[in-house]
């Protein structure tokens, strides 16, 4: 078992939101003394969107969220974690099609109603009789807190992960919240985050989709660990409407900018907290371009500053190595000039233009690198594109966790 | 120090080139009691052809040998190592001039006919003085071997590499060398390929252009080591038509492919022998992709999974971790099929059409990746293209070259 992170934040206090039932159970997925089944049950009615993966390899849990969100509607979300049944051909898929067979007769409910991800080893088919058994239990079971459902979706995670936001339509308060899990490692195999945000917000699933898909670009899109791709990512967002605002059915309606602030404000939370609990990860770390020749383009060079190993490994050093920024600057591809290109850690800028400041104050810059939480900056001066992106350290501990077991 | 690479493999015997000579001198570029400066001098007439960096912020000396390969010819070769006068503006660029200038008097030659690198720490301007003092004493030595050039190129390689061919022009045979450095690191700065070839062939500057070209994308273009790229890196290829062949000028020529051949050969052998000294590499790595849409697609998806941090880690671990090669073909962007796609470790099927391959012999798996030469093979099931790249395992050994120091 690795330790805590020391990058780990508490969980939050956060609010039951109306028509949203947790329950918890054990499957028995791993040979493990702890539940590792979460069954959220939905409101009729509420409405649902989601991103997936871009693998092109997907888990057939993805395949199935992706086609069933074309109906925009959920009555339940089911959460297998410590196999992620990925890689497993057709019977993989009979996994999936059981537990929403089973789940959609439980709550009289057609089967695509039913949302399912699953997390953990690969390439072995998930269980069918272990599933099952464990969706009985569950059913049966008595609702549990956020924290307990944020427990049981973990694999390898070091804590558990939540994040809560308000906001307000029209005389009504709604509220948002979420848990994920990630990036924690579940050996033999790989990290996978898996999200899932919650609102008793009365929202049409097209414009929840498009409230998502715009918090999903500047949360989720926007973080790195490794660089790897998982084959069941997932993030999943469920809108009740059980707080009994005048349902919200396009952008322009009063209110929806509040709720896409709420829902966004949530996303960037829960994804920094995966940064947080990134394998290995002792410091957690905001890039930030600047002077790109679009957002896109300073985006794609942020995170090629972001994945760059060497990057990674000088701020694990503490090391104010400058010249690896402008190497991951230069090998991303987009438009740059050296002699325009600025770099800044924390707040003090080490190279102005093409050039080492000469004489600058390196105690600020040793005391930013010396903590948790590092920036580092990219002028590129050339236009007005910018982005942030966030990512963790390069540690022992990354390899430690990776390497050192054999499957 | 960093001990001996593992992988290391012995300085061959190679031949002394006519028209070639070599000699080394103290710039004292850094505190080191070492030769730190190379001065290969070509005889009047020599072909040159080169490839260098995609970075977009190169060093001077990328750009001044980038103008000067439009010339073709070449007098003179000056590497430096301990500072690689990157990111230092026109104090950097001052300095390159003058290198280029002073051994131009000395040969009585145009500038452009002097060719340069260096590769060391970044952001100091290479000081003239020690270049110019470093001249001097270069200009006086007496010629020394190819492994002692070898040697004075690297700066913390840890050991000399170096290649050699031969090939049959008509009645003569030629003879093709190389030497090369990298991928070791010099605290606090960033992996420099620099890579050389010289050859006793009549060849025309564009035809060797077009050799090396070839030769590059199947070589240099197809390692990786942390899937970063230095803002120095250079291959040059020198032709002093010394072995008197018939000169060459176009791949119709008779001789002209068997040159090529030899050209490749070193090309191939300095590339995998930088992977070989790979930073904390324990392992040589060779990925194969086949069944791809194209040998482009084929490549990218190759790379794909020997940048993989989780496929790298995996392979120092000597685990059989096939969900990770899953993971880096479908995070490539590439066409791929799920439920097309197999994997090979060594010369065994783990996994094949998307399922694992159920009872798969596991010892001969376990043996291969004990060794240290690993393969990984996957193929995509779609149609013709393949590729092969090379690549080392990541271990703790990287973390603590690249981490466990301060500058």
């Amino acid at each position: 078992m690795t330790d805590r992170s020391p990058l780990a934040r508490p969980f939050p206090i956060m609010p039951d939101i109306g028509g949203v039932t947790r329950r918890i159970a054990r499957a028995g997925y791993k040979d493990w003394g702890r539940c590792d089944l979460t069954f959220i049950e939905l409101a009729e009615g509420t409405s649902v969107a989601g991103v997936t993966t871009q693998s092109k390899c997907p888990s057939p849990e993805v395949e199935w969220c992706r086609a069933a969100l074309a109906h925009g509607r959920a009555r339940a979300l089911i959460v297998n974690a410590g196999n992620s049944n990925a890689f497993t051909g057709h019977r993989g898929r009979a996994a999936v099609e059981a537990i929403a067979a089973r789940t959609a007769a439980h709550l009289n409910c057609a089967p695509e109603q039913v949302f399912i991800s699953s997390t953990g080893v690969i390439g072995v088919p998930l269980p069918i009789d272990k599933a099952e058994a464990g969706l009985a239990a569950a059913y049966e079971a008595a609702p549990c807190s956020w924290e307990e459902a944020a427990a049981t979706i973990m694999t390898t995670d070091t804590f558990t992960k939540g994040a809560v936001a308000q906001a307000v339509i029209g005389e009504r308060t709604v509220n948002v919240v979420g848990i994920i899990k990630g990036s924690g490692m579940i050996a033999p195999d790989m990290a996978t985050m898996l999200g899932y945000v919650f609102t008793d917000a009365a929202v049409a699933p097209a414009l929840l989709q498009q409230m998502l898909s715009a918090a999903n670009r500047r949360s989720f899109s926007c973080i790195t660990v490794d660089s790897d791709t998982s084959t069941s990512d997932t993030v999943l967002a469920f809108a009740t409407g059980a707080a009994g605002n005048g349902p919200l059915a396009s952008m322009d309606d009063a209110g929806a900018d509040a709720l896409a602030a709420a829902i966004g404000r949530v996303c960037l939370e829960l994804a920094q907290l995966v940064v947080c609990d990134g394998e290995g990860a002792s410091k957690f770390v905001e890039v930030t371009v600047t002077g790109a020749a679009s957002d896109e383009s300073a985006h794609r060079v942020a995170l090629s500053i972001a994945n760059s190993p060497l990057v990674k490994t000088a701020i694990a050093g503490e090391d104010a190595n400058w010249g690896r920024v402008v190497m991951a600057v230069g090998k991303a591809g987009e438009p740059a000039e050296r002699d325009l290109l600025s770099i800044r850690f924390g707040d003090t800028e080490v190279a102005r233009r093409g050039l080492a400041v000469e004489g600058y104050d390196e105690a600020p810059v040793a005391a930013h690198l010396k903590g948790q939480e590092i920036r580092v900056g990219a002028d590129l001066g050339l236009g007005d594109g910018r982005a942030t992106v966030w990512t963790c350290d390069l540690t022992h501990g990354y390899i430690a966790i990776n390497a050192d077991y054999r499957s």
